[in-house]
């Protein structure tokens, strides 16, 4: 029997190891993520040996809506773990996917997700090459859970991350904040659909490698995701006990993020972002490595909005477009709860 | 403030990025998974290239009680990935584990998962990398679900799986079928607890390793979990379009199996099992491959159960201790689901 696309439903035996679960794989994800290592239907891929250090990076996605204007938990998906990889300074080569869904989750649904997981992976040239299936019942999961890790490997031989961060280094931002976690938000809130708030999920390997090229040197690499910049950076400013001092009138904000952020009375310096880096940078170099992020399209809008400096241990601190002082702290947790 | 690990529950806090999330990993999984890479606290782990191809296999934990004898989703989550990974003839290496939270779970049993995750990944010498952490609101998940992505590389440059396998292949299980399923079933319907009764979950990567020196000709290795033997050797056989026939006074199944499968009225073949194999190997070399087996206390028991013939394409059939022929086909899905 075939599967109904239309008003079929997940069912337990869809997660059950048999003949269910072997039709669901065939029929949906193995055209969907078509590949040679996936079809080969191994439980493992097994692919060429790298020739650079092994990068590896993992996120388990749980937003909630799953479809929400800019894309959706499966483009958002392939996003996650992408980013979280390429941050390092590598390239993506491989996704695995692991799927937990939850029993009379419509089929149709997730034959949108895994077109859009598809045309995501796709895009940044990488293949899905092996995954995983569990159903639970009805009430025991939220539609549906995606995993995801990727699998690449180092541009270069260059050590980046939060320990090469040194005082005097200059804080780069990709583009606009905020845009992901207010679209989502609305969303949720049921507001009027604004067209001009739109997640900015997207794959930022690019504009990595590009900058990567330009710049050798850049200390650190991080997306400003769950807690948004301020919740990155005050873990930075925490794990080297440097100080962070950020500039307001600097920071690129959509007048529509804005105006959701004002309605909601958040600071779009905390909510979520899903196609945003933040870089930190040598002061002799920000000025080339600038130029080059803005000659990318993902870098349009980049802007220099702060710098690190050995005052202010552990604190993050911004000065505001009035001209006063004010301590950014972090919060407990994020605003927006299940925003990836 | 301190986490309170006698009466304290995960909170949405814990997943949002923030402060509270990061007081989590720092207090719980950086000291349990102990190790550089992990503690280096980046949102990727930069790893060594490998010399040979590379593996990877993931796998998502939801099974349901988290605790069972002879295990809990903590080591079944290592074991699980682990084993896939290593049925290729791959040595682990790595391990990433994204944790998908339930509000309101006690944190002393996350505490209680987290050390066995660590003590079945340290026992199978591999490190957990990196990973994420997410929660969602009470009554959206069901306590905790645990995906894996296991990374390592090929111990040689033979190519096996499904592909390989020839008619006059003969087929050898490991061990006992059967215990894995039947520990998690006889807990979940309450029956007094029968201590020989335990899951066999395990990491299988050493017996592997074993079998491989010894016969490096093997042609396929799988596990037979969800659906159990029956439904690995009839995804085989779709796959293949051979025949397999079984016998099944060959089969090893513990007394105490046996006798809860009869009481639920299941059939031991249909019964997940966490730390067995099956292997396919040349005829010619079945004698020395089941020595080297017996040899190795992860296989004491192994036996010959079957073989792969061209008679019956598609068709998984066995010989009956009453001398009978009996097709042995297979299950939409699973009668003993959320089992891994």
């Amino acid at each position: 029997m075939s599967l109904d696309w239309t008003h079929g439903k997940v069912e337990m035996a869809h997660g059950g190891g048999g003949r269910a679960m072997t039709q669901l794989i065939d029929a949906l994800f193995l055209p969907a993520f078509d590949n040679a290592v996936l079809s080969a239907r191994n439980d493992q891929a097994v692919l060429p040996a790298p020739c650079q250090k092994l990068v590896v990076a993992t996120d388990s996605h749980v937003i909630s809506p799953l479809f929400f204007p800019g894309g959706d938990i499966g483009s958002l998906a392939v996003h996650g773990s992408l980013n979280d990889l390429a941050l390092a300074g590598a390239r993506p080569r491989y996704l695995t996917a692991a799927f937990i869904l939850e029993e009379g989750f419509p089929l149709a649904d997730l034959k949108r997700i895994a077109a859009s997981m598809a045309r995501a992976a796709q895009e940044a040239g990488v293949s899905i090459v092996t995954g995983d299936t569990k159903v639970v019942e009805r009430g025991k999961a939220d539609g549906v859970f995606i995993t995801t890790t990727c699998v690449g490997e180092m541009l270069d031989d260059q050590s980046r991350g939060v320990t090469q961060i040194r005082p005097g280094d200059q804080i780069l931002l990709s583009g606009t904040l905020g845009d992901h976690g207010m679209a989502v938000m609305s969303l949720r809130e049921g507001l009027q659909f604004d067209s001009d708030l739109m997640s900015d999920t997207q794959s930022l390997h690019g504009l990595i490698e590009a900058m990567i090229v330009a710049v050798p040197d850049i200390h650190c690499m991080r997306d400003p995701t769950r807690g948004g910049v301020a919740a990155v950076l005050n873990e930075i400013a925490s794990q080297t006990q440097l100080g962070i001092r950020l500039e307001e009138k600097a920071i690129p904000v959509n007048p529509a993020v804005q105006g959701a952020c004002d309605l909601f009375g958040l600071d779009p310096l905390f909510v979520a972002n899903e196609g945003k880096l933040l870089a930190f940078c040598p002061p002799e170099q920000t000025a080339y490595l600038l130029a080059t992020m803005r000659s990318h399209p993902q870098g349009e809008q980049a802007a220099l909005i702060g710098e690190v400096s050995a005052d202010y241990p552990g604190q993050v601190s911004m000065r505001t477009t009035l001209g006063g002082l004010r301590r950014v702290d972090w919060l407990s947790g994020d605003p927006l709860p299940r925003i990836c």
